[in-house]
């Protein structure tokens, strides 16, 4: 999605990827399939770019300094480097003085007592590093052994975090350009399901005031990494109302699943933002014109295709990947609606 | 704009193209340069593909044809047919009873006289076939030797038409489905300079009845020629206001720049409705959301990007073509504004 942005802006895209069969080959001018420790492959791969940016967060920080040194790369290997480490990026946060639910680092089972002491139960334990989708987590509540939990994440330096009770979950997908000027896009809610996003909605169900304080404390995140590019911060809602509070729960220096509403409901899509962005481009202004559900097709779901395709106002992405499997994001599904149908999307209401 | 249509649909696109360096070739699966006439090479490509389009009209009918006997070929090769050949054209809109200007077929310097006689002056001398963007055209008004205008369109077949008195030029794209079922959007409103489009504004400014009537003249044309996929009416609109009359100019058996306005204006664009028409997919229901001018960017034009890149309201397209040449489109522009705004772009506004 971001090589077709690109594309559109004349860009001529060059995919470095270690997987064979990466959607993103079919719709780029080049692509070259190497491993991300391959230096003459990297070296070779800068000489051929004007600019570069990556499109998930587990690129090795080594892999991203290496290719720094020789070309524009956005976002930086600071935003990198901090979201890679749920410890560091937490630590980061606080440091801002943005609310976060208690945490401490867990390096050995030993730590668990100590930190449990910190957290309180229940609480949820979560790999340091190269968690997505509900990978590399468990759940630690008053039955749980906290042993069993540190086996189940594979035994890996993790972070162990208070579970927040939230009435719900939120996002902010913003976009920063080189200059530093920011554009957000409209506060999405979703809704997770085995760790998994499984919906997006916007408009989201706060008030106006929370949604604001959101995209204040994204732009303060994105400004504080010097971040360029777009990226997303999730947040839990605690509360209802004007009395509802903001935790800030996670921060992907990227584009977002959250923010794929965005390619149909508004005048620019994330991918656009963040093409511009890592070009030195201004921002665009998106206006959000529709009411739109973002539902992701996972595993099986894509082959549901034909009935979501006989939706009039069903816009379906399909990433063309070659295997179906449990988990697996195959693509998504934009259901708009003509905007004021509805002040919000409510509870668990449908299109 | 139509392979990364497919990509976001899941499609992988196979581009075959008589052109080294096509823009397509950058955002498809897989590209083949050959020519039109290489049947080894087009058998090769057919039975690579599931379905197969084309997006311009000047393929030779024969290779259509030859493609058709293989894969499923949408828009068929009637509606090619009919549509390379301007005298032909203008006969099957005329036999609908449908308006069109007077015409007379040209073969020789000799038709001139008896075909002016029945146009009268002025007149435009038209090729019958490959005329695009202004080419292969002559204006005969009163002072023209019409030998010279013969001459100046290289003596090949053509077609005379009156020159039509037109208070604006509209257009109406509209997709029709494998089952019939049809999808216009907004009348589009154009001004062409040296017979090349500039640029296009929606909302048009005509009257409701006026714009039902252009939407229900393209349904009739595109359901006449079994049409599937998108397909182009352009209108003179004569006098203004309810009295106002409509007469065909000219039809496009494909996507067409006055349509490209879709990209950024509308819940979808032309070029996914004309893959889904090509897939069997149905038609999605596209509402504009936003008023909006497109502007093409032709020959050096397209260098003036950085100051329309500053523009938060200005999406950019550019094509991505290695070489720019005086009347070359080398991408356009569709400057957005909130609905409402103005109740029809009018005489010579800007945004």
């Amino acid at each position: 999605m971001l090589a077709m942005a690109a594309a559109e802006l004349g860009f001529a895209c060059h995919v470095y990827t270690p997987e064979p069969d990466s959607p993103a080959a079919a719709v780029a001018a080049k692509a070259v399939v190497e491993a991300w420790s391959d230096s003459a492959a990297l070296a070779h791969f800068a000489r051929g770019c004007d600019a570069i940016t990556f499109e998930f967060e587990n690129v090795p920080i080594a892999t991203a300094e290496f290719l720094a040194q020789r070309r524009p790369l956005y976002p930086g290997p600071l935003s990198l480097g901090i979201t890679q480490d749920r410890v560091s990026e937490k630590s980061f946060v606080a440091g801002l003085g943005i609310p976060i639910a208690p945490f401490a680092p867990v390096d050995s089972a030993e730590d668990l007592g100590p930190a449990l002491g910190r957290t309180g139960r229940p609480a949820v334990l979560k790999t340091r590093r190269f968690g997505y989708d509900g990978k590399g987590q468990a759940k630690i509540d008053d039955e749980t052994d906290p042993a069993a939990a540190w086996e189940a994440i594979g035994a890996a330096p993790a972070v162990l975090e208070a579970f927040v009770a939230f009435s719900r979950e939120i996002s902010v997908i913003i976009a920063r350009a080189r200059d530093g000027s920011l554009a957000a896009f409209d506060v999405t809610e979703n809704r997770h399901e085995s760790g998994i996003l499984a919906t997006s909605r916007v408009p989201a169900s706060v008030d106006d005031s929370t949604a604001a304080e959101a995209v204040a404390i994204a732009g303060r995140i994105a400004s504080a990494l010097d971040h360029v590019g777009v990226l997303a911060v999730e947040f839990f809602v605690v509360g209802d109302g004007p009395s509802s509070r903001l935790i800030v729960n996670e921060i992907a220096p990227r584009v977002h699943n959250s923010g794929h509403w965005t390619q149909d409901a508004a005048t620019a899509s994330q991918f656009e933002q963040h093409i511009r962005a890592v070009a030195g481009w201004p921002l665009l202004s998106p206006r959000r014109h529709s009411e739109v559900e973002m539902m992701n097709l996972i595993g099986a779901a894509a082959d549901g295709w034909p009935a979501l395709a006989a939706e009039p106002d069903a816009h379906i992405h399909l990433y063309g990947k070659a295997e179906v499997r449990p988990g697996r994001k195959m693509g998504h599904v934009n259901r708009l609606r003509p905007p004021g149908t509805g002040s919000a999307w409510g509870g668990r209401d449908r299109l």
